[in-house]
């Protein structure tokens, strides 16, 4: 069967780096193997120093990033326990959901999409939430939150209060400072900035959090407790065997992690945002109009407004079929009106946004 | 950074089909390309012949094996529905935990160890259960159950009652055929006889299952409505975004199916046959003593007891360090006096059990 190659500059996946493909064909090792548990330790320090934290448990969960949207609010919301989530785009929208399943009594702040979350009516939405929740890079429209300042304001009310960021655009590709900006709960995706195909969650949990764990949750396969036992070792020292760990992918996570840091965090943000600010300013060339905030753009995946009278499933089609590229459609009321144009991990690169800015001339 | 290999002989994960980590290292897709698409149905297609099912509802779910059971048990108990399990090993004794989360009144019906489950007493558990729940082949002991006699008897006492198998470590090495034996819901792992890297659950929901499916479980990962409606479309005919499949996981996994199907699965299932049966035979021929009860043993994974006076940690150690050879050990009670021997997927080959049996032969 021909294989098919694509540029993926859609909201992810985006192109893994060389070196997460060759560790996800790397001879396969058990989940017991002594070498393989080192790459697993080694993978969580990488990961530790990525979200900027010396979080304990920080560790990739074995699903996609989703799945650390479910574990973090699993073990950490009992039924009745009032959650404040910030809803400003896709994601944010998702937590109410979520959290709602686990039997939260769920206060959502809307905020017009496209908009960074406004940190005082958060504030504002209840005076004594278990939890807060905000989207640090929203998938759905681009924009960055501050969550820096919503971590230290939520602390400083409530010192027991714990803070939750998704941070499955950002991790990688802009700077995460979890335990500075006083993040409780925090997941990813490894198929946006950090470079590897999708199949797993990094996610880190404060010692705060820990403590105030959810101690049966639901959820067996997500049992933070059980899962620590495994990654980071029991309370009696030895690791005991929970699910087999997607090795493969831990394998490639590990062999990214070591790219990124080996080109040094600092490097790898600045590439993110002169690759972002080049498609960008391109876009505006072009007589396009970005679609978040200006000031609040996420410079790893831009959103521009669909022209007056263009097809967006038409120019999607053929930047997929005549040049091999893809770019994703808007989320929800804007899935036909704005365009996710994604430069993240191994493709945050002048190359990939002259590439994909030429494209579009042509076929606009 | 030098890489090891290994001959995986332990109860998985096992060593890959050439053509499943090929499949993982192909030049990724995005999950909503109508390439990957094309991939993903064929997979579902495939899945649907191992599993011996006509199911709309056979897929791929974005976990290890053990996610399978989660959904499994989300998607269909509602607290106070009484659930029978059979328990013959560490997986039926995992089910019972997972139930119980799910506030279902478990009934469990222990075994000894190293035996297959008892349909009568299994039957006579309980006059009336919502579901009941078997092992097909029990990973930590190396027995074989008739899951086709349980579920046709279930099935004649009671039209309405489900009927669940764990089969993580049986499909793709020995028949499954859950339509013919009336299995509402089947989950299992890739790592096993599949021949692929751990990372994905294959499942399958009959119709009976999904008409009784739990409509919002706690876990929105797992939603299978959610999960379907992007898999298998949704009831207005378009695929909805759930969360984001693993991509190069699941073109592994179609790989190594493609290769499975096109050897056979008779071929496939007489070739595990052949391998086991010389395993089990060598190890009678060096002295050793069987664990798993004679007529209900698993030729893809033999359980063997370790010769008094001899260290088992102490034996796989060597076979790791000097021979490369990953054996696992035993579960629970058995973890020093029983060893697990697997020989799954592209394992399951006479080489690979005469390498064993004289790594063994040196080693002892």
């Amino acid at each position: 069967m021909a294989l098919v190659d694509r540029v993926l500059l859609g909201p992810g996946p985006s192109n893994p780096y060389p070196e997460a493909t060759a560790g996800l064909a790397a001879p396969l090792l058990g989940h017991l193997d002594p070498e393989f548990l080192r790459v697993l330790d080694e993978t969580c320090e990488r990961l530790r120093t990525v979200w900027g934290t010396a979080n304990r448990r920080t560790l990739p969960l074995s699903g996609t990033g989703s799945i650390g949207m479910e574990a973090a609010f699993a073990n950490s919301v009992r039924p009745g326990d009032v959650v404040v989530v910030a809803v400003n785009g896709l994601f944010g929208q998702r937590m109410v959901d979520v959290a709602g399943r686990y039997g939260a009594e769920v206060v959502p702040v809307e905020h017009e999409f496209g908009r960074p979350v406004d940190v005082q009516r958060v504030l504002d939405a209840h005076p004594a939430p278990r939890l807060v929740a905000a989207v640090h890079a929203e998938t759905s429209t681009g924009v960055r939150s501050d969550i820096g300042a919503l971590g230290t304001a939520v602390h400083e009310r409530d010192a027991d209060a714990l803070v939750l960021a998704d941070c499955v655009t950002s991790l990688g590709g802009i700077e995460v400072a979890a335990d500075q900006w006083g993040v409780d709960l925090g997941y990813s995706g490894t198929q946006k900035c950090l470079g590897v195909a999708p199949g797993l969650a990094p996610f880190t949990v404060s010692e705060r959090a820990w403590q105030h764990r959810v101690r049966r949750p639901p959820t067996w396969y997500l049992d933070l407790g059980l899962i620590g036992d495994y990654v980071s070792g029991s309370a009696g020292g030895g690791r005991t065997y929970h699910h087999t760990a997607p090795v493969a992918m831990i394998a490639s996570l590990h062999a990214a992690l070591g790219r990124v840091l080996e080109e040094g965090l600092d490097a790898v943000f600045e590439r993110h945002r002169a690759a972002g600010e080049r498609l960008q300013t391109g876009l505006v060339e072009l007589g396009l109009e970005l679609f978040a905030q200006e000031g609040h753009r996420l410079p790893e995946l831009t959103t521009v407004r669909v022209p007056e009278g263009v097809d967006s499933a038409k120019v999607r089609h053929r930047l997929l079929t005549e040049y091999g590229i893809e770019i994703g459609g808007g989320v929800g009321q804007y899935a036909s009106t704005v365009w996710r144009i994604g430069l993240m991990g191994h493709n945050a690169r002048l190359d990939r946004a002259e590439l994909v800015l030429a494209a579009l001339r042509q076929v606009l």
